[in-house]
C-alpha cells in the first residue's frame, strides 16, 4: 500500500476515539477471527451471499488486519509479498499446478 | 493500494498454479476463517505470540482477503475506506471515545 | 450427558497436567475458535473431508466446549436443551419449515 | 451422552423444520466456526463476558457439533473419549505438567 490511505484513515479513526488502549495484538487477533466468522456467515447455507454484507464483513476483517500489522510496526502489503516468497518455495509450479493439496501432500 | 503490488503478485501466483478454479468466494471465505484461527493460535495461551508465526499467519489472512476482494471485482483498500464512513456514523466520537461498547449499547 | 463420562475424563486429563491455570474462560473461547478453524480446514477446498481428521478436530472443538461449560459451572447438555427452547420460539415450525433464512428474515 | 437427550431434541427440532437438507457436513462445519466466532465476541475486549450471551453462544457451538457428529454417524461423547486417548500419548504427564507448549515443543 504505497500511499497507505486505508491505514492512515484507520489510525485517525482509532485515535479520535481513543481506542488504541483496547487494541492489543491479542484483542486484534480475536477481532480478526470474529469478523472472519461474520464474513463466513454470508456463505453459511449457500454459495451466493448478500453482496453488501460481504463487502462490509470483508472490510472489517481487512481493517483489523491492517490495524494489527500497524500495531506490530509492520506493513500489510510487505507482509503479503514476503509470505508469497515462502509460498512459491513450498508450492513449486510444476508440482502444485491444478491441485489443491497441501504442500506436505504434493 | 495504489500500486496494487500485493494483489498483482497474488494474481500471478494463483494463475501460474491454475488455482483460480478452487477460489470460489465461498472457499475463500472459509480460507479467511481458517487462517484467522491459525493467527489466533499464536495468542492461544498468552498475549505475546511468536513474531515470525504472527507475520506468516497475518499474511495468510490478508492474502485471502485480497483474493476474495479481487474475485468479487472489488478493491481491498476502497472497501476499508467505504466501511470507515459507515463506522464513523455508527460510532460518533463524542459517544464512543474511550469506550469499547458496541454501537447499539452506546 | 447423564453420566458425564467425557467431562470427567477431561477433568482428570487437565488436572493430571496442572493445566487449569491456562484454562481461563477467555482462553477456552479462543481455543474453541482455533479448533473450529482446523475442523473447517477439512472442508477448505471440497465438501468431502478426511474422516479421521474430521473426527479428531470435531473432538477438539467438543472438548474445549465441555471444558468451558465446566469452568463456568454449567452442564453442556443442559445448555443445548435450554437454547433449543429459545430457538423453538424464534423459529416457529410453520414459518421456518424448509427455509434457511434467519429468524429476523422469516 | 448416555441418554442422548440433547441429540434427540436437536434431531426433532431439525426434522420438524425440514432443515436436514441444509445440514451437509460442510455447512455444519461452517456453522461451528461462525458460532465459535460469536462466542469469542463475548470476550473481544475483556476477559469477562456477558453470562447469558456466553451460554447462548456456547450452546450454539455445541448444538452444531452434536449435529455434525450425528450426521456423520458418530457419537459426540465417544469422539471426545477417543481423542483423549491420543492426547494422553501426545502429552505425557511428566513432560507436559504445568506447561502450555504444543506437543512438538515439549
Amino acid at each position: 500500500m504505497v500511499d497507505n490511505a486505508a491505514r492512515d484513515a484507520l489510525r485517525a479513526f482509532v485515535s479520535e476515539r481513543d481506542w488504541a488502549q483496547f487494541h492489543t495484538p491479542e484483542n486484534l487477533a480475536k477481532s480478526i477471527a470474529i469478523e472472519a466468522g461474520e464474513l463466513l456467515e454470508c456463505y453459511q447455507w449457500n454459495a451466493q451471499g448478500n453482496e453488501q454484507a460481504i463487502r462490509d464483513e470483508l472490510a472489517d476483517v481487512l481493517s483489523y488486519c491492517i490495524l494489527l500489522a500497524d500495531r506490530l510496526g509492520l506493513d500489510a502489503e510487505q507482509l503479503v509479498l514476503d509470505k508469497l516468497e515462502k509460498s512459491r518455495a513450498k508450492y513449486p509450479v510444476e508440482k502444485s499446478r491444478g491441485r489443491s493439496d497441501k504442500y506436505d501432500q504434493l
